[in-house]
């Protein structure tokens, strides 16, 4: 239990309330989580969370990083949080209780990204481009929207719930860092062969993303598959 | 599932913090339980969280009682929460899990209090002599002690958690004809670009044919696929 647990990153991405950050740190704490990653939260908020009294061990070691893509680089499995009714999907979306089996699964195995957006608006279509798939925590249509730090406590608390010895031996699937490395390369030569005009709008970027990200590779794939589209663009650039 | 809701009451004892009133009623709402009892709260704090900009419905119609007794005087069944190293036991001690289905069973028929003690030092022994029995989270040795909202956010997921039907959702796959097609249009773009040779073995389609398939690509995600691959093979071949 002690690896898998280790292997999840809780990622906390634009977060306000400095509050907040010092409770999901401390459900954090109770569940034997001990990775924290804040990226680009309200500054103020982050640096007084951290030197709060009594501020926890994770806390303190947390991670703060300028954007989300870096935060989740070494991470093989992205999964965002969010509620039923926010706006249009474009992922797989899970109830908490099957999410949380899922992302057991992988933990033994591989590293993962937990994805939690700010108060007001949750996570955009942006952040949530470079997530696999989402969770939704099963809370009243009438009022939805979970305040941060008890989202993250119910999060952490399914997950723990679930914990059984896990024996499967899986194939390692890609970094977060490999799929962002083919969308890169995959981006320049949809738009080197005129399927996307140069200046394409940033959504067509999150299709993109999203694609890759649905795809499921496995580590040894990417590889081949960067070296494939690498080859392909630069034919595309040598004629055009 | 909405009477069995309605017979929960979540009752609160000496509470300190106003933030902590509103975050249990905010949980309280999320998950419909919607009958908030506070016993002899520090009164400053219930007066703040009462009056709090957006106050939920739950924190409007609060009861306040001066004891215990009084506020669970309609209970058939009162359950307190408590962490596994508090105090000496005279109670059966069940896990979230396990008592929040003994919970479910009693709610069908009757009135349930769930009571949560003061931050600082939880349920007193008099508070807990008026409970049948007590149920824990279960947290981590080296830090046991919850947040109280988070507590509370915790425990009524659990109940909600149990109540309702999973559904699953699933995404169609695309056909083998579709991944067919990608495939040859993959062979003939890599041929094109010089990444295979003229005469690339069939071990290579059959790689190729693999990489597709391991995938797991969505329905949609086909013809997306297709199609960008097959604007790449035109640049491709329109240069060449």
């Amino acid at each position: 239990m002690s690896t898998q647990s280790d292997n999840l990153r809780v990622v906390l991405v634009s977060t306000r309330n400095p509050l907040n950050i010092g409770a999901a740190a401390r459900a954090m704490s109770n569940f034997g989580f001990l990775s924290l990653r804040v990226v680009n939260p309200y500054e103020v908020a982050f640096r007084e969370a951290r030197s709060a009294v009594g501020a926890s061990a994770v806390l303190q070691k947390a991670e703060k990083h300028s954007s989300i893509a870096k935060a989740i680089a070494d991470c093989s499995l992205v999964v965002g949080t969010t509620t039923l009714r926010q706006r249009e999907r474009h992922h797989p979306l899970y109830r908490l209780e099957e999410g949380a089996q899922r992302i057991r699964t992988s933990l033994s195995t591989t590293r993962v990204a937990l994805l939690f957006g700010s108060e007001k608006v949750g996570l955009s279509n942006e952040d949530l481009s470079h997530c696999h798939w989402l969770v939704h925590i099963p809370t009243r249509d009438a009022h939805p929207s979970m305040n941060l730090g008890q989202a993250v406590a119910v999060c952490l608390y399914e997950l723990v719930r679930g914990w059984k010895p896990v024996k499967a031996k899986k194939t390692p699937v890609a970094s977060s860092g490999e799929l962002e490395r083919i969308t890169t390369v995959l981006m320049e030569t949809l738009r080197a062969s005129g399927y996307l005009g140069r200046t394409a709008p940033v959504t067509a970027e999150a299709k993109v993303r999203r694609l890759i990200r649905r795809m499921s590779l496995q580590d040894g794939d990417a590889d081949l598959l960067l070296g494939m589209l690498r080859q392909i663009l630069w034919k595309v650039h040598s004629n055009g």
